[in-house]
């Protein structure tokens, strides 16, 4: 895993609802909800390739954001369902960067088009872990193949 | 629907599950964030017997919470998998009181024992709505049934 | 300690405001964020008798709430400042209960009514502290004088 | 106002402190609490020239955030204070640009390094407001001056 791989063939597709807490006075979803459905839906592709998140933590290893930017493109409104659409863009030595696009149910466009990169690192200490756990990376060579 | 009824004799079961946005440095379930999850649960359970609370608030509707009350029994933690079991447990006027009892898997007590009290307001004005839309009725009539 | 004290004679206030991201899609505060208010007021009360939560986790003891009761009397809305009026209701072997009542400027009832009782626990296993910090137990004494 | 405008000279500060709800698992800042302060830090700025965003809301002008980045350099734990430092990067046409900088109090170096981009929108239909309200114009003048 020296040189960078990527992107992923697939997106995983991960379904969310705008809730009443997701809102704003604005009357559509405030801006820094979707990073909510951003975290659950990438927990979701990790699991869909055999890793719990809770496990990773377990076993010493967080995975946190470390650089994140949104597009945010068309508002959404109470009770709308969307889908969040991530894929891996690029993985090189610890760095797993991932795009993660939301779409409202039968748009053509995101509403919102998110990156995010994520680096291993020890749960105790939060020093960046050059060898993670072999789960993980075997959940990474899955999602990329 | 004048007199007292309830409690309905059926719960709405919901599922949920902790992510790390419902965290806090405790590694539980922060403790305001099962109000997120209560709040899913009753959509859900409005959505059951065919009204979307959107619809609702379209018509002119809210349904806020007017008060709460939360027993903690038992913590959660990251991953964790659970259900929201809600119930009418009484119908008054336009006073709508639900239990909300959050169960961690397999567990046979409550990890927290919920109680809302709901009431329908004009969107606009926020004054109490003497009769509420006939959708809400009706749902109200076939959760009780 | 043994037998009941209370209730605190001094009211301890701490302002806040309604920023967009405690509001929803009502256009008022959302129910839940009243919650982080009145954690922040918690914090701010015992940091004004000396003790900073952060020490007090750092020494191994938490103070989760175990127990919350709250009654919406009157919506905020974006922009709205307040005031967080706390104090110790009761102290009863390591039940510590407050009284939190959230008020607009210039109002003479209260928005927000509300109850929480905390009980120190051990930060690793979350049991219950029968015998906590003397800077805990010194900071409610204060609190009650 | 036609040509691109900015940066401020001046770095405007606001006063921020980790409270339990703004941390999770892994013991410090969530990363999407940032945008909470963030908001609170832009809300103030405006403020520190005269408008109060909800008095702009009321006028019918909303200020979305249509774009956003944070690189996350250092973690944030809990009971810390820090500073956001923001000033207007870019002002261009109806894009405002600001730069956002959290820092824990003696850091030299930004913990968390933000970028956001704000537009005027209409606060009803949400459409992109060409002549924001003269005092939201007033406002960035003296905020670039």
């Amino acid at each position: 895993m020296d040189s960078a791989q990527g992107p992923s063939s697939h997106w995983f597709e991960y379904p969310v609802r705008v809730q009443p807490h997701h809102t704003d006075y604005a009357r559509v979803v405030w801006h820094g909800s979707y990073l909510e459905w951003m975290e659950d839906a990438r927990i979701a592709m990790f699991r869909s390739v055999g890793v719990e998140y809770a496990d990773l933590v377990k076993l010493g290893c967080d995975l946190p954001v470390i650089d994140l930017s949104l597009r945010y493109q068309k508002v959404m409104k109470l009770g709308e369902v969307a889908t969040v659409k991530s894929r891996i863009s690029k993985f090189e030595k610890v760095r797993l960067c991932l795009d993660q696009h939301i779409f409202s149910v039968d748009a053509k466009k995101p509403n919102v088009v998110g990156e995010v990169m994520l680096v291993p690192c020890k749960s105790d200490t939060g020093q960046i872990l050059r060898r993670p756990p072999q789960i993980l990376q075997d959940a990474i060579e899955k999602l990329l193949s």
